[in-house]
């Protein structure tokens, strides 16, 4: 039985993908967790059921065309059909041109872009046939600008805002909402403390703030849709 | 005495300046209205007195620098300083370039554009010294491309995103969130049902859903905060 | 007798202003040099007399609809029709909104983006009776992001950019080509050198290399026009 | 022996690729002609070796690696090392997301977007032994706007664009140029005649002119590069 709405959350690390999965299971969603690293996925899984809610991890490597088909078989199976689906997957190798293989530019666009188009072929049908859903996607700098020695997530960025914005033309008239999130600074964690160690906590961003704005972009009424938003620390120390 | 939160919205009229001003009310804000026409002003300055709220209607020609520092004194004095500065005002001719005056495209740029810097600059310092406050401009189209024969319109917005950008850079570490919300679609009234007969319900946008979310742009953490996003219909005709 | 091609060139300093007259007077054409300082364009003017060229210096305010009128008067008395149009008159005052005057403001915008609107409005009615023409407006980083405490640089530039689309929508069919050039980088001359003092020599702009890419701009076929582009140093520092 | 100037144009169809090859052979450049279709490229092969030029016709599939990698050994060891590359290679399906295969997406990113990072890796060590080199990438209306049911062109040059802008900061201070070329409307041809009959003359782009624009980039000095520019023709019946 599948009372609940549905969300998938693809790409859950202890950030932002987390508070995600938190932000739609306090609302009564059943969460579908997905990530390559199991670890973080069972914490968030766990955290979730023990306050009452349902969560279901599953892990996957969202590039893997085989392996996420598969994975929302099991979505669909345990959970139902989804509502919501959050493209929160992003992977990228830094270096020159000539110092990155071929295949890590590849690797990174099937992470970025190539599992979004997958993941959001899983989700359709079921949508169109209810002629409503949410389809939201973590878009980044590296997603309107070409950054120094970030071929790889450049690319696959550049790639999903592409896909994004075809969707939206495709699935707007079914009442579909797609939507592109461009989070222009750092997420407050362990890895942005040690990576950005001069920032200053209001220069960080929380996860919980950016997930809430997911959740009210799902919450818009179609008759005044965002199609792309940015967001970023008030005090943004990026923003010259 | 101002215990309450004030707004101020510059350029209502029956359409989404209105609803702003309810949106406001409504959350309990004390709302300063602006506009150049005093009749759809009175109109809702007496709907909100009427439910409660606090409304003073204040006609004004944006445009003009000292009729706008007049219109704040008088906002000030009655309610108080704001923490909200909603800039709606927008003023074109269309035209070819040799049929448009240039006093046409003067006054269209002071609408659009001069007026919002000129009340930034009456709401800033007591925002500053609070150390928060929101401010909220409203974009069009015609920010982000030039419209064929909307030279005034075009300039005018172009000009109104620049300023939201720079403000953006300075008011953010200050703890004052400056947003550009950029309405991409018709906004269902009598002049757009008029000029655009052929769109169907779901393809104009609803006033209140426009207002619902610049509120909710208004509540954003600093922590994760939006500097521009669209918003449209989801069944949006122009989008192609 | 009006045998030669005219080009008029509104702001012209000792930098990219003079680059470009000379380069259109080294093409044959005859040149109108117009700028506010006097100096300058006695220096340039002078010069390409000297070498053979044609050319007539107008002092001229070009945010000044009068004054800016009867130098185009002049123009044609003196040389005839312009055949091109390059606008390149900027002017700011750097500062933050409380600091900054409304009139600095208005100012700005006057000499970025009025101007070019009254300049064009008086060399199209010819450009549209020969069914051609080249108009070429000066871009800067301020014309697609608004920079820290350049509030007058960038609503004046946006505008100027909003203004170089719709009238090549207008012009375009009537074989009128216009262009908007983004100057990225430092052009190197002595106010630059003093300014940016770490900038290498390959770091800087020179202005006869930028001029050459106007008169390509000019020289383009109608079947492959380009209505934007940018030029920055090969070695860009601001590049990040 | 290698006297020659060296361009390879990666994808050479009888339209924009063939002029280009002129274009380079008229300037006394050795060309090498890439292309998936053998026929188109046999003909301007043989054009250009008849006209006096050198020309190699190698036909390989950009997007796949192996066979890259030996067409560029070939250029190599039959004309020397490229000074000039130019990746003109596109390849889409048009078609709705559920429409589509996921191998259509993946082939078209690797023709549009994948092809030119390895062609890349190809031709910068000789460049940056001798600091100078020219690298020009083929954009689209697709690079910029996500377009209706073109996901697999629009994926494909938003990365494309992406990769042109990292590339420039990476290649831009060792003196190798890099610039993206967006192509705004139909090139003609059989194809675009028969797909836009309703276009005139005007309305359609001309090879040759679009070549030219290459060749003047592949000119322009270190002292103001373009990064990028759009080519449109002059009476755009898309620029709305």
């Amino acid at each position: 039985m599948h009372q609940h709405d549905i969300a998938v959350v693809v790409g859950v690390g202890p950030g932002l993908g987390a508070a995600l999965g938190r932000r739609f299971a306090r609302a009564g969603f059943a969460v579908g967790l997905m990530a390559r690293r199991e670890e973080a996925l069972r914490a968030i899984e766990t955290e979730i059921n023990d306050k009452g809610g349902r969560a279901a991890a599953i892990p996957v490597d969202a590039g893997d065309p085989a392996a996420l088909a598969a994975a929302f078989v099991r979505v669909r199976s345990v959970l139902g059909a989804p509502t919501v689906l959050v493209y929160n997957a992003g992977a990228f190798v830094p270096g020159g041109i000539l110092d990155l293989s071929p295949e890590a530019l590849e690797t990174s666009w099937r992470t970025c872009c190539y599992g979004a188009f997958l993941a959001t072929r899983e989700v359709l049908p079921a949508m169109r046939a209810r002629g409503c859903g949410t389809i939201l996607f973590t878009g980044a700098p590296a997603s309107i600008h070409g950054i120094r020695d970030l071929y790889t997530l450049s690319v696959g960025k550049f790639g999903l805002r592409a896909l994004a914005q075809v969707l939206a033309k495709e699935c707007g008239p079914q009442g579909i909402h797609v939507a592109h999130i461009i989070i222009q600074g750092a997420i407050d964690n362990e890895r942005t403390r040690g990576r950005f160690p001069h920032l200053t906590g209001a220069q960080r961003m929380a996860p919980e703030a950016i997930a809430e704005m997911y959740w009210q972009i799902h919450l818009q009424s179609p008759r005044a849709w965002t199609q792309e938003l940015d967001l970023r620390p008030g005090d943004d120390p990026f923003m010259s």
